[in-house]
């Protein structure tokens, strides 16, 4: 079992890279004792770190040498993040002093910090529950500003506060469950079974609503995925450069894991689209490549939206329309971009692809028109089903809606053993495993595994 | 004349990118009113926002929605960085959080902040001269602790205290210059040309040892600059990869402006080094490549030390070490590493080589034979004309060094004026040119063209 470490740690808590201010966090017992040692108040009155002030000075290494000009300031246990003393160091956004500053505290015999170590110990310190120990990371990754107000909901303990209702109710049932069992002759007074299903498919119920409700805001918290199709000679570049170039929202390169794709990030009316170029999904020589159609396949399959670019303006579009084996591009997530409108279009075509059902955009990736119309109905088709989340929406990372289910599905069997009549004893397991899922989401209960999982996920200084 | 504003102005100040901390720093006379307005402290008793103290709370948007938890200080001015009210609003460091809180100041009228506008207020308040201002810069984006420590010792004033000194004197013979020219009677018991040609001489001395010092010191500041130069085929890359994987110092690779040549950082002994690989060195069917020689001959004139990498084993090394064309590698900064020396050795080429002046160190980049000897003649062929400086020396950057030049030209010239008989009233003209550029180094007297090139060239936030 991870246990709470005694060690007094330390970690650069600003992002990498140059910068006007950094900040080193000290978290532990001696946090208070080793800053104060390094450090020279420019106030000559001063005794010692008082909790939540500023202290203006500098800190100085092992042999008296100014590392920095610093503000330090002192948040005494338990009403800390970490729920021990913290101090924080801040002092010019520049590698090299941080780390001489980090370096000093190393050879006092601070410790540093693991990666997301800050939070764990919070987690441990029950300063949090393990959904908003999540939350610290979702709102620090976060993708627009959607994705973090819906992480600052699960911060504030929304998630934990409806799983553990949920779990209070489940806890509730079984304990009624138990006394049935031991005074099986009072059991119509204590539960019918028809009162136990209704109260079994209500739970499954409200866990069928957070589902439900993650599934539709999953494009706003991870991004959604739009995959950019067709022929090479199509202009799937051109219409990549434009959709980057006209959008006002951050844009930022994000290069793949392979060299086979192109990756860019661009925010559409405040969602966040990951636009993947498949560059491998090309026709040479009649051969088509394919580890490139692989690729291609698995981001079309995985892809919200597919952007499936058409020449429209080719001698014979209609033969290279039908090259493209149009049953990869299913309607429902397929957008045709007949491209090169500015050219002459070809209405066989057109009328060919409408009736096989799929929705046309006539684009000139060239001279840019009909890209707002484009983006208009990007937009659309993505929040079709999926509309912008409340601020108070609770929504669930991937290991929590994977629990979620499993606890749907122990409750979803509960329910057919109950219509079975199978004895109240036997039930109490399937509700105690509905109960214990419950508990591993906030952390209740846990397990090395789970912990570790989710903070390595951390980054250092968290 | 670049003015003091009176806008309040905002900026993220910690490196973009995701940490675990992120901060906001506010100046100018709103600043507490407009932070307070978005603040929602933890503490029922909140009032204001105090002096020095971290306020703990959710800072949230126009609209009421809570942006993120937040801590906030509270800096008045005139005893702040920039001499203004300054407040911080420490929260995750998430750029989506950052953008969405910075968005919100800016709807309430503050301005986002130029590069550098925040200590270019600090200097404009008084709080520092221009050498501190400059020193933050410095102190950002340090290579080395040693490089670090140099700029902290700037920031604290010493060289303004330095030039200030100086200049006073000069000021002090303008002044006995005066009093000489408005009563020549007098002229002997004011100001002797004997005593005013030791006063010259005496400052002009100072100047030149601040310039001594800072050429002695520029390595330590700027790091130096390592050129690797020789045919392709004699392990040129091997050896770069050998002197990057066997250092533990921090290695950052810093793409070079063209695809002509390769730069890398190491850190050897504290000693910062740019290593540059000047892929473009080479021949090819017996013809050199005119442009990548060009840009070889570029930094072999720039360079601190070339690292001639020679092929001992090839069939004739003597020809292709001939075939270098030598006069390009002066012995003095050149350092001849005799790479594959794990094969067959030709000492007819080692002892060519030592006969025309030049340091020979046998090395295997293929097995690292011989690598931590030529580390170490490489650290001590540079620090031998310059050893590592002290950190309470004064060092001087590009702007300072060459404003001092002039200055000390100009006493060089009073004193052939003074050698000369020059009336007195003419040798103050000399003595007020002189002043002001000491003036100018300092801030005392500047211009929009100064401060503009000066904070230009600082970090947003800074």
């Amino acid at each position: 079992m991870i246990a709470l470490s005694t060690e007094t740690i330390a970690a650069i808590a600003t992002p990498p890279g140059h910068g006007a201010v950094g900040i080193i966090r000290v978290s532990g017992t001696c946090a208070r004792v080793i800053v104060t040692k390094h450090f020279a108040s420019s106030r000559r009155t001063f005794r010692e770190l008082r909790p939540y002030r500023l202290h203006h000075g500098h800190f100085f290494n092992g042999t008296g040498q100014i590392l920095d000009e610093v503000l330090v300031a002192f948040m005494p246990g338990p009403g800390s993040f970490t729920g021990e003393d913290v101090v924080e160091i801040n002092c010019h956004g520049s590698p090299v002093v941080l780390q001489s500053i980090l370096e000093t505290l190393l050879q006092e015999g601070v410790h540093p910090a693991n990666p997301g170590e800050f939070t764990q110990r919070a987690f441990l310190n029950g300063r949090m529950d393990l959904t908003q120990a999540e939350a610290v990371a979702e709102i620090i990754s976060a993708v627009s500003p959607t994705a973090s107000l819906l992480a600052q909901n699960k911060l504030s303990g929304a998630l934990r506060h409806c799983l553990q209702g949920l779990r209070d109710r489940l806890e509730e049932l079984r304990a009624q469950l138990c006394l049935a069992v031991d005074f099986p002759e009072e059991e119509v007074e204590c539960l019918s079974p028809e009162l136990f299903l209704q109260s079994v498919e209500d739970i499954r119920k409200q866990l069928g609503i957070l589902l439900q409700g993650h599934l539709q805001s999953r494009i706003w918290n991870d991004g959604a995925l739009c995959v950019l199709s067709g022929a090479v000679n199509a202009g799937k570049s051109s219409l990549l450069n434009q959709l980057l170039g006209r959008q006002r929202a951050i844009v930022s390169p994000e290069p793949g894991t392979t060299r086979d794709y192109l990756e860019e990030r661009i925010t559409l009316h405040g969602l966040s689209l990951r636009l993947v170029d498949v560059a491998g999904t090309r026709k040479e020589a009649g051969i088509l490549e394919r580890e490139g159609l692989a690729l291609a396949r698995q981001f079309q399959d995985e892809a919200d939206l597919i952007l499936l670019v058409v020449d429209i303006a080719t001698q014979a579009p209609l033969g290279v329309v039908k090259d493209q084996n149009l049953s990869l591009y299913p309607p429902s997530r397929t957008l045709i971009v007949a491209n090169k409108c500015d050219l002459k279009r070809d209405p066989e075509t057109e009328s060919f692809l409408s009736n096989q059902g799929y929705d046309v955009v006539p684009v000139s990736a060239k001279n840019g028109q009909g890209l707002e119309e484009l983006q208009d109905r990007i937009w659309r088709r993505l929040i079709a089903n999926s509309p912008e989340p409340r601020p108070d929406a609770l929504t669930l990372n991937l290991r929590q809606s994977g629990a979620l289910e499993q606890a749907a599905l122990e409750l979803e069997r509960l329910r057919e053993d109950i219509m079975q009549n199978v004895p109240y004893d036997l039930l109490g397991v399937r509700l105690e495993s509905a109960s214990v899922i419950l508990a591993e989401i906030t952390g209740e209960i846990t397990s090395d595994e789970i912990l570790e999982s989710i903070f390595q996920r951390f980054c250092i200084g968290k």
